[in-house]
């Protein structure tokens, strides 16, 4: 009875449980299109996405899909196969991410890339992606497809770009944004903007979702970054400090670096592009302090969370409206 | 003048050079597409797009779509772009596949993930095969989409298969096709299937042209692990020996191997599960000669190819038709 459990020691869900709670019908239904859509007689294929799939990810961009659909009245067979082709995308996005940044963890357990190796994550990872297709196509609709295959192109170029600025020390604010605006928002306004079509709108409503989505997307990566340095609260635990020794640009780091005088910025320089210890963890987190680096990025999470939220705001209210404004709020509160 | 003088030295063109010349028009339309769908502003994805694509690859892939759409009256524009959306699901296979096999070469020259890294390859994959779907899009046939869509799954559980098989020295003769069928005959099917469907004969003929791309692609694999080991004439050039350094079990392994007694099984095993040197090499060509393994892995294409021509027979008479046929022959005897 582990969610009585659960319920007993929170007595208040958070906003993403209040979502799946509201979508729990049509999530259930997802997670079977999902289990479905990755059956293969090659045995590896089931088993490494079941270990990713499975692994207790939050559903937030399909959820997203499901709640745009919703609010517009849409509902049905249509986005729920939307929904499981967003997640399936979103996965491979995971398993070539972990091959390309040689992680070796993922949500908690050891990477696929870990168990399997490279190729299989490669491989599998084409599988999923050419599976979401599949399940785009079994909607029968064209804009659909075109909107997901334009994210998808646009998030290999965000991954790209992301590779070439790494370990380099003068990424600018702009560049950092321009990444995360392609390699994050773009499949969060995609999963908003395709459920919105799926119900019948593919006008205002769906650019407004559409806007929504992306700006949710920002808020959502500029967090993971702030997190990744212990959040507001400064608390280092196992998830920080994995950008860091990766020598990765990040808006924290953006900020940190650009307020410094010359030593600081001799520091950034040498950790970004050149070695990193331990000890260099801790003064990059002082220095972030003192720059009061990682307000400031939560402060801009903030700004496009409510960005998110004003967008939503010409849109029907109801139970969906208010789910997905709760969402931005969720997203930043994470980081304190 | 380059084709001027290539023309002086060989005065009769072989069959793919005639398909070409047949489709010129055509061809130099979809590489206008291909080059304009490879455009990023991130440098790297057009660079590394660009070294793959105008490597001096045959094309055959798109000119089976385009030939399949002009043999039933079709042309123009859907045809062209999916003659594309084909060429690009092929290139981001082949990045991938250089990555899993660790492949330093392809085409001649160094391999993409050689010059730019695994991780560049990985992505830069992700976006050729997103763009092919965007491609697909634009033709606005979903029945396109479904027929290419299935097929990349398939060819990525074939690429899952045959990464499950490396090194198994037991590999039987139905799973290598079973592998082949799927890694490679799945794109060549859906390439010609998909250009009757642009064509608008998505029944009958679509079905043959099918066949023909499938027996196809079986005949043209066959010949292709037949020429790594030397093909008919057992000549060792700079492009032998490369299955058989990484330990793949092909058709002319099983049949030699299956031909052995215990001594020989026990040398396959061992070059195909643990340690070769080019001593090995060399024993193996000559263990295939004892056991006519080339000539019998040639015979099985031929067959492949007949099968091929024969699904051509039930289709309309006419330049394009004899074209194709000739490219089944073709095939076979680039093995001799």
């Amino acid at each position: 009875m582990g969610p009585a459990v659960e319920k007993s020691k929170r007595p208040r869900p958070n906003a993403v449980e209040r979502l799946s709670a509201l979508l729990a019908e049509d999530m259930a239904a997802v997670d079977a299109i999902i289990h479905l859509h990755m059956t293969s007689p090659v045995g590896v294929i089931p088993n490494l996405a079941a270990h990713l799939i499975d692994a207790g990810g939050k559903r937030i961009r399909p959820m997203i899909t499901l709640a745009s659909a919703r609010l517009l009245g849409g509902g049905g067979d249509g986005p729920r196969k939307l929904a499981a082709a967003v997640e399936f995308i979103h996965s491979a996005t995971l398993l070539h991410d972990d091959v390309v940044d040689v992680s070796s963890m993922r949500r908690g357990k050891k990477s696929a890339n870990t168990i399997w190796g490279n190729s299989s994550s490669v491989l599998v990872g084409d599988f999923l992606f050419a599976r979401s297709f599949n399940l785009m196509v079994e909607t029968g609709d064209l804009m659909v497809l075109d909107i997901l295959a334009r994210a998808a192109s646009v998030i290999a170029e965000g991954e790209v770009m992301q590779l070439a600025a790494a370990n380099d020390a003068e990424t600018t604010r702009e560049r950092y944004m321009e990444i995360v605006g392609a390699k994050t928002a773009a499949l969060f306004a995609a999963a908003a903007k395709s459920g919105a079509v799926t119900a019948g709108r593919p006008g205002a409503e769906a650019t407004a979702l559409e806007t929504y989505g992306r700006e949710l997307g920002l808020a959502f990566q500029l967090v993971d970054d702030a997190l990744d340095y212990g959040g507001a609260s400064a608390t280092m635990g196992k998830n920080t400090g994995d950008d860091f020794r990766e020598g990765k640009v990040t808006l924290p780091v953006v900020i940190a670096r650009d307020a410094g005088g010359a030593a600081e910025r001799a520091f950034w320089r040498r950790v970004v592009a050149e070695t990193r210890s331990d000890d260099d963890f801790h003064r990059a987190v002082a220095l972030m302090k003192r720059h009061n680096a990682i307000e400031r990025t939560l402060e801009t999470a903030r700004q496009h969370a409510a960005l998110a939220k004003a967008a939503l705001s010409a849109l029907p209210g109801n139970a969906y409206n208010e789910a997905l404004s709760e969402i931005a709020d969720f997203v930043v509160e994470r980081g304190y």
